[in-house]
């Protein structure tokens, strides 16, 4: 009978690994849907009329900074090995800051991008610490907590360290074509949106995190819609795109706890709630404040990653660590954010303001456009 | 020997359980791409120059209602359980009435699509049980009769119920950047279409349609444009863009029964099919019946429909009840949708027809919009 | 214990070939990212403002030819299996010609496209010998020698057998939203690249391929970015959005022999190369050659494909070989292309070079156009 148990042991150890392969294979599109999304925030934020190249700029300049600053700390500091987790672990530091730099997206110039993308990678090393070493239990498998309430409050930390008067009034001025990329962005996003929150889970959560994500998000659409018409009899595309989103944000937390109907109201009140910001908070808070946040993270990002982190508590998975993290969060963000606009603000300002002539031959190649 | 046969069983079970995970979690990105699929079917349709947002609006809305209610009723009255089947099932009712709402785009007041969707669900139900319960043996495992041709005659039946004489004039009117976005719609619909039609066929067919499904669609490439420039000496890019989608529609029945070179010829006839529908029968319909097909949905998923749900009997798999599935489906959507579109008649119709300022502030947004 | 072995044997096979299905089945996005990439290539040329729907057609007409018609040469002339293998080397074949008429575009009227495609598949299949039979041990995993490199030499030699003075002098005018549609390109393919470089690639090298192509990319963004800047003082959108994607030519033929620091350097240096290829090499090549490389094919695909070619030998994995590999590629590529050239010197030359009313009716459908 050892041959038997040998037989076992042999063929389970094989069972195992390819398991363990293909599990590893399959984050592997997923850790690109990440990639995809990083890369479809820029699209989102590309509707001023005079900035667009600008925006895509930025994005791929946070990009090539965080995400291999990230894995050298990572492997200087920690002996991480190469490997999906850590491609994904890079990706979430490097979309985190492309939603970040939409607080302050304008304010600075070009080159600043690159500096951005050197002081943010220790902030986001230390959240990650605070909310899954110093705090063990936070739940946050989809990243509510972790990518974007940690995004909107670290970008407020530096518009307030910045506090760059200059660009505090909004550019009003859109064009057709740059709404459409909106919708574009926004309604793919929507798509990939189960790949981020799922990217990290084990196999076993994947496909409920499919499910879970898509009803947070058709609920999103839902109270947008009806809230937007009932508020204002028309529906600004610039808040709508937005506010859809809101339910991959706030399901993040509880991705993998709650059931099929408790993600649809998780998604109801995201939608609410996010309207609810762009349309009264938003204008209270730069009255308060005296900054502007350029692109609303704080509408879509800050007030539904809250919501969301504070799920698991309302689902009855989680106590005080969870309220801790929260909480946390927002202090240890806004700190961070701070220091790092306090070092930007004796960096050289844009010569001109949310304007793609800063950085491109624009004026040339516009003077080309008739049509 | 009893050890080695439980050694036996055990191995066993845990092999299938990897094998049926891992087709569990491959299933994940093909319904993925069938929700990309929806979303790009709005870019699609994106081309009338002021009619652009309202498109986006209208499809969200659509799976903002037919999604969660197609899982809630499956889930009520046949006990289904949540999983990335019942996730695809909702996706696929959710792209059949994104592609039927072309045929009436712009009839109805934005509103009324919440209302589309929520009288779309039964419908759907009672195809999905003639097709699959009453008739045994109906085959399409791609929807061309599903998804295509109960769209198109469904949305007929709305039309043909609804008869809203005020907007039979064609907007001629298009932009050269919403044309750019039906290109880039429609080519990657041709790339996502393998998921699409492989969405719930067992693992061992899904490779016979990767390659089926491209070979189809590049054959209604190389038709259309022959085709075209036979009979025009130049190519409409709205009946281009749409027709070589017409191999995909019409794989969708034998996707899974034909060899390499039928599935080319199937999409060599698709293309020329939907082709001749673009540029002859159209106009021909819209003269018998007094009612105009705005997004052209009879000549690529109508037509291309019917032609793919025969294709299993050219072939010899199938017989006499795939051809009393095709004319079934035809009578049955048909007077299923006739009876939406007299629901519908009564609603609101929309203040101003296929423009953008029915719902948005398009005016003003537009007004700055120089370049 | 007979039992026992044959248990063992069983279950053995079961294993291996579950194992064997989950890979092939993993190969399926990979392909169909392939082919996304194909008609993303179509954006990234969309930045004439009169030519756009060209581009794109032109595409999809290469698409229908070589991708069965590569099918179809397999399966005659070496009895190859329908499979997600043969799939994959064809979208290689396609994306190959995709590429290569870049250099050309414009120079040669629609229909030409067809013959371009029915010419370009022997071509094709000879490198593909000359590489991986008559040579073995070539080292190019990811493509830099067959697909980037041939690319762009098999389409010099076409245009310099075509010498078509005419079109010689560069377009210079784009529009806004063309140049959107190539950031949008140029991010995507970024995204999908690692699918590209991994597609034939056994499963254990498929992450390690990940890591690699995306810390070569953002080494190319950086490289790209602040030599621009250091030489320009501004950065030139066609040039940036070309260059930051030399990294994953580069990476191409090692992308699975070497470590994450060395796959960043090879970013860093084909990003730099590319960068000096289109501000210097490109005009000194146009005033020697007396020809216009539209789309800047040699700088993107050429020199960088050379550079990461020639990567194997300066890592250690290979030798004379691969240097072999690729002086006659260059070689070939440029007599099969030549001689492809004179064949399209006596087709019908384009009505209007570079401007969609050649092939469209772009005049009356852009005379709607005003906003």
């Amino acid at each position: 009978m050892n041959t038997v148990s040998q037989v076992l042991t042999n063929v389970q150890a094989s069972v195992s690994e390819i398991s363990d392969q293909s599990a590893e294979l399959f984050q592997f599109h997923r850790g690109q849907d990440v990639v995809f999304m990083l890369m479809l925030v820029a699209f989102l934020m590309m509707f001023i009329r005079r900035y667009e190249w600008g925006v895509a700029l930025a994005t791929l300049l946070v990009f090539a900074t965080v995400f291999p600053l990230y894995i050298f700390a990572q492997q200087v500091f920690f002996d991480a090995e190469m490997g999906v987790g850590l491609v994904i672990g890079a990706a979430f530091a490097a979309i985190t800051l492309v939603i970040a730099i939409g607080v302050f997206l304008g304010h600075i110039s070009t080159i600043s991008y690159l500096i951005v993308g050197i002081l943010f990678v220790p902030s986001y090393m230390i959240i990650e610490w605070f909310l899954f070493e110093a705090l063990q239990g936070t739940l946050d498998a989809g990243g509510s907590i972790l990518v974007h309430m940690f995004a909107a409050y670290w970008g407020w930390g530096v518009i307030l360290g910045l506090r760059n008067k200059a660009v505090n009034d909004e550019p009003a001025d859109t064009s057709v074509h740059s709404v459409s990329f909106v919708w574009l962005a926004s309604m793919l996003l929507m798509v990939l949106w189960p790949s981020f929150v799922t990217a990290l889970v084990e196999p076993e959560y994947i496909i409920l995190g499919l499910s879970n994500t898509y009803l947070a998000m058709v609920g999103s659409i839902l109270t947008t819609y009806v809230l937007l018409w009932a508020l204002k009899r028309t529906i600004d595309p610039l808040v709508f795109t937005y506010a859809i989103l809101a339910g991959g944000v706030a399901i993040g937390a509880s991705v993998d706890l709650v059931t099929t109907w408790q993600a649809w109201l998780i998604g109801l009140v995201a939608g609410a709630v996010s309207t609810l910001s762009f349309v009264f908070l938003d204008e209270w808070l730069r009255a308060k404040t005296g900054v502007w946040d350029t692109m609303g993270v704080h509408n879509l990002h800050g007030v539904p990653g809250i919501l969301g982190g504070l799920m698991p508590i309302a689902f009855g998975h989680a106590g005080g660590t969870q309220a801790i993290a929260v909480v946390g969060t927002i202090v240890i963000a806004l700190v961070l954010g701070f220091i790092v606009g306090l070092i930007l603000k004796v960096m050289p300002k844009p010569t001109k303001m949310l304007d793609d002539v800063e950085a491109f031959p624009a004026e040339e190649m516009r003077a080309t456009d008739p049509a």
